[in-house]
């Protein structure tokens, strides 16, 4: 089969066409790297988001749920390394001043901008810094400056994380391409994590949006690193429709199409956001089938995904099943203990509730890979889940501990 | 205000009259460590319990729960070592065997006994030590054996836990006593923990039931170290009647003062299983006031005491209370960011959902101590709710990653 899909060298959210980025040094961070990231389309795009579900939502994520509401926008301004949650109304002031102090740099409105935060919480954002950090962002904006702004979001990341991909509607290229950070407070429902897509296709408000959530919901909210939801994640997608593609409508083929390919993007930068997890040694996809239900599904597959136990039986590359066991009965899918399945890579470990004769060495070595799958079978319905998450080490308890 | 309750030297199961209990070396354990425990009261006694809401039961669980309904019982019998936990009908088969050995040697009926196993998951009992060990333990029976019971249940404990008081119902001496096991595994609803409480007290079947669900709920379902709900907890309450005291019976006002009792020993225990969890450096009191509901408040509670990362803050002494508000945030738990408080003690940390000006100092002064309390206050009704729990430690990571 023809690859749909072309990944472009170094792509960004500056590899569709019309999109310029950058990112600079305004002195938020303590060690002096790149803090403020910009991304600008040259003509207004339509926009679709997602934001986290935390009751808490830092003042950034509250400006931006209200400006990516109506109309189209210009760009995404974000910060690293104070996340202006539990800012109180001086927070909410000083996001909104974010936005107006990039549309004044570029002769535009308040409104045609989101606004991202991502760092503590708790803390006022050191507003002189951020200001001419903004005015600095606008002067270094580029055609290439994606990979800037990728590393302008980072905060425990210990990489940048980036990802473009080509195509084709209806004969002319198409483009889709992202950037991304994560680290900690990684779990289902949006982690710290912010997101951002840019798109050169050519697509309505209304099907981008709902494309938008469905590719969310098969990538970002499936993957999980400590269980916390946090109060800032955002995923947003910019279209410009600089590609001149015949508009991707509902009922139109090419809909499936471009949504596959977001939804690509979206599980490249998520899985990159998993694999750089906070001092985690090991990334692992918990698959489980059969579920009475998919929601039970889900529930079986969380609990799984945030078991303490489970998650340090992993780190120390030990099959204990037992755990795995233990995590499916109290989650609040139905399990009837005489009929799971757990197996570890294609290796069945568990058949009707009880050990296999399956040698434990042999489930070791597939515990000693860095990436592998639990798959738990509980033959009770057709509800299907995966997430993937990682273990739980010593040194993400080291990383977390201080400040 | 006179101490309701005297606290006895050397207290245990064996302190209330009529009791025996015993401790014994079977090689379950691999390191000739005592693993089969016993006790015995010396008249029928009647039975309360409670038991893992974990949907996957151990197969002494399924015993025990059949064998709690009806009449009186004689004892409780326990192996450390290996949890008889899915190993199927052959796990059936040798948990009922073990309630059979023992009524056979003490000439009575296997009915008449519970049995209870903690330990690893997954793995057969090896059933010939464990004959023998339960021959050994009937012989090794003591008036004063309430300790040795209390070893012989021990996992990962780093210390035996023990407890027992003396107090009046009308004139008479009434003693309660009792031994438990926790360590790992240990969250509300029942943990991997085990807990035998012997009383004296005359109290009839449904009374005893019924101050023993609250007592479990106001004790050991409010403390959490790892979140994980095991597959064998067990609470059983025996009441042997010798004291000889007035019935305790509904609406006799001696059943407050007797629930009282038994939840001031269980509350006892269970600090104890808290204060011994593995690897834990910090006993953290999370409260929740101010709730909508109770229910929303133990949501809220337990969001906090599950939070990967505020525990991982508070092994470090880092007053990151951000990561509270987030845990909260995401909750089920209705709440007005604008009206949070968060005490650390008696310090106000966040006022209106905001950083109050007191120093950072003073709060890493409280969070320095081993114990401590975290107050969140919602204003958003009248529910409460109290969880004991500790921190998230890099020794419990390693603690858990092996064999």
């Amino acid at each position: 089969m023809k690859k749909l899909f072309t990944p472009l060298s170094n792509g960004s959210v500056t590899s569709p066409q019309g999109y310029y980025a950058s990112g600079v040094i305004s002195g938020i961070k303590k060690d002096k790297a790149k803090d403020i990231a910009l991304i600008l389309s040259e003509v207004p795009a339509e926009v679709a988001a997602t934001f986290t579900t935390n009751q808490v939502k830092a003042a950034p994520v509250r400006v931006s749920m209200q400006h990516a509401k109506n109309g189209r926008v210009l760009g995404i301004l974000a910060n690293a390394g104070n996340a202006n949650a539990c800012t109180g109304l001086l927070g909410l002031k000083n996001a909104m001043q974010m936005t107006e102090t990039v549309a004044r740099e570029l002769n535009a409105k308040a409104k045609e901008f989101l606004v991202c935060s991502t760092g503590r919480i708790g803390i006022n954002l050191p507003m002189t810094k951020v200001i001419s950090g903004i005015k600095k962002a606008v002067k270094a904006l580029k055609a290439d400056g994606g990979l800037d702004a990728a590393q302008a979001i980072m905060t425990s990341d210990s990489k940048h994380k980036s990802y473009a991909i080509e195509f084709e509607i209806d004969g002319k290229k198409v483009r889709v391409g992202g950037i991304a950070k994560g680290a900690g407070m990684i779990h289902p429902n949006m982690a710290t994590m912010l997101a951002f897509i840019t798109t050169d296709a050519v697509i309505d408000k209304k099907s981008l949006q709902r494309v938008t959530e469905d590719a969310v919901e098969m990538t970002f909210n499936r993957i999980s690193i400590d269980g916390d939801t946090s109060t800032n994640d955002t995923v947003i997608v910019l279209a410009n429709g600089k590609a001149g593609n015949n508009p991707i409508r509902s009922q139109h083929p090419s809909r499936e199409l471009f949504r596959t390919a977001l939804t690509h993007v979206m599980k490249t930068l998520s899985r990159m956001i998993v694999e750089d997890g906070e001092g985690i040694s090991k990334v692992v996809e918990v698959c489980v089938k059969g579920a009475a239900s998919a929601r039970e599904a889900k529930a079986a597959a969380q609990s799984i995904a945030t078991s303490a136990l489970v998650k340090c039986s992993w780190c120390g590359g030990d099959p204990n099943w037992g755990r795995i066991m233990d995590a499916i009965g109290y989650s609040n899918a139905k399990v009837k203990e005489e009929l799971v399945e757990i197996y570890f890579d294609g290796l069945l470990a568990v058949s009707n509730g009880r050990a296999t004769k399956i040698p434990v060495k042999r489930l070791k070595t597939v515990m000693a890979k860095r990436n592998f799958t639990i798959t738990v079978q509980l033959h009770l319905g057709a509800g299907e889940y995966t997430i993937l998450t990682t273990d739980f080490t010593e040194k993400y308890v080291e990383f977390n501990k201080g400040e």
